[in-house]
């Protein structure tokens, strides 16, 4: 009884667009709490979704680079080979199988309400088949690994809906084949205080991103664009008003955050200019990100090595999806 | 130049639904062309399409049985496994990813227009995803072995179109990868000359159908329901009125139809009784298939080595669909 009684061990599962190199938003957002929850126990499964990415990249160059930065990023600030599955989607094929027998109990209803589809349409967007069956693909993602838990955005939480919308209709239709994973919202919702450059929420879209690994020069031009006004420094202002001051909050100790502040507040001779309070924020952004910068280089210039630890990760994906997949073929009459 | 010149070797293509025991309209109207065309030059593929049926098969046990029966049935029928690969689809799953590469580059406005769904549709069928994208998975089937010609009846001729958009969206966009299909018409339409035993058209949806291996007792009833009048024997009858003739002629050598044909014009004391004519018609199938049926016995009471057959199919299909599949990842930029 009590063996009966024990919570299994959960699983989570992630999944990752590959679309460029990866900005302090995307790191602060979601990269930093993906390398974070490792430490929860239970098995941690993150793919990079190559195969999504079709449906807006159009050109095999571009997939390869930006699935090639997002590996090396992760691995390179602490997505540890030996504590997760870290793979691309692409190296699992089972999901496309798994995801044709989920459209054979389907209805076309649950995919014509999805929220995410009806957006592109709005914004004008001609659509794809794979554009329109993107939840059911999402949903192969999710069951393949028999996930429990799902952590992900509140724009995302209607796919795992539609998830477990699917794996009932198959496993009413054909017996318990599929689990139900459990959509997981973030605690803490430290995507919203990192800023763009320009003071709105950062995005590759608005054009306000820095890359997380930016350096030198380039970083220091970056950084220079970042929203101020024409008030002297000596001028008192409120530091959390100062988009410069968000930006230093992310990278100062305590300590020297709270002198600034207090300088910043005080005005006068002490205050720091924003010229000044922007060399010291390249300074730390550059020390913040050096050790997982070289790590990041590293793995950039040795693609086999890169590709040795995507294939590594895909090899217990792999062997879930396969186990998984194998009850749904049984299940349904396959062989 | 003269190689260069040559033609290259057709490979030819065609799908096999797996709904029921094939009656004797399917075996004249398709499953005796398959066989014979495999005295064409070039490579013969034909599958079981397993994936296709689970849109409207519900449980497992009928699919099981139903694709072993047709792979007996056409095993025993002639389907030779060294001239052709005759396999099952789900044994080659590829075909599911191939499907999704497609579906990115696939517009919603081509499915929409498919006239099956749209039959469908207006039949008051509740429609699911995987009866929606139907379409694209068959463009997968054809294109996964760059097949060259796909037979089909009239009412295919749309589905073979829509691969040729599909290959040619995907090719615009990564380069020439997915080789063009072209469809080809039934030269003879022997479909058409099989009446089922009430007179239309022999179809398992209307009841009229009987099981090409039928045999015995049950032939004989199912004969026995062949529709006739009460005219008595000796009144002379145009035989080419009677449904009786038509089946007739699927099985008696010339001369002997000739006669029987002679005697009914006469009528009088040799005209034959509409009930001789069903003796001498269920003994003259039984006969026709008593060699194949013994065969198609044999493999259904093996299920080892009727599987043995068809994965050594699939071996050669999938073989080409792995090589095809590579192209189209190495195109798009996956691994």
């Amino acid at each position: 009884m009590v063996g009966r009684m024990s919570t299994p061990r959960p699983t989570f599962l992630s999944g990752i667009q590959p679309s460029g190199r990866p900005h302090l938003g995307n790191y602060f957002g979601a990269i930093r709490q993906h390398v974070d929850s490792l430490n929860e126990p239970g098995d941690h499964f993150f793919f990079i979704a190559d195969y999504h990415a079709l449906t807006t990249i159009r050109d095999a160059a571009s997939l390869r680079t930006n699935v090639r930065d997002i590996a090396a990023t992760y691995f390179a600030l602490g997505m540890d080979p030996a504590r997760a599955s870290f793979f691309r989607q692409s190296d699992v094929p089972e999901v496309t199988e798994i995801s044709w027998l989920l459209a054979t109990c389907t209805g076309m209803g649950l995919l014509e309400r999805a929220h995410s589809y009806k957006d592109k349409i709005a914004n004008g967007i001609k659509p794809s088949v794979g554009l329109f069956t993107y939840p059911v693909l999402m949903a192969a993602d999710i069951l393949a690994y028999d996930s429990t838990v799902v952590p992900v955005g509140k724009d995302q939480v209607q796919h795992v809906e539609m998830t477990q919308d699917m794996a009932t209709h198959f496993n009413t239709r054909f017996g318990e084949v599929f689990v139900r994973p459990e959509a997981r919202l973030p605690v803490r919702d430290d995507m919203a205080k990192v800023p763009g450059l320009d003071g709105q929420k950062m995005s590759k879209s608005y054009g306000n991103d820095v890359w997380l690994f930016e350096s030198g020069k380039p970083l220091k031009k970056a950084i220079g664009r970042i929203s101020t006004d024409s008030r002297e420094p000596s001028e008192p202002k409120n530091p959390d008003e100062l988009v410069l001051v968000d930006f230093l909050k992310l990278f100062l100790g305590d300590e020297e955050l709270q002198d600034w502040r207090a300088r910043i507040l005080a005005g006068g001779e002490s205050a720091p200019g924003y010229g000044h309070l922007k060399v010291r924020l390249a300074e730390a952004m550059d020390e913040h990100f050096a050790a997982p910068r070289a790590k990041y280089e590293e793995l950039m210039g040795d693609p086999a090595e890169l590709d040795r630890m995507l294939l590594k990760g895909a090899e217990k994906a792999r062997e879930r999806a396969v186990k998984v997949l194998d009850r749904a073929r049984m299940a349904c009459g396959l062989r």
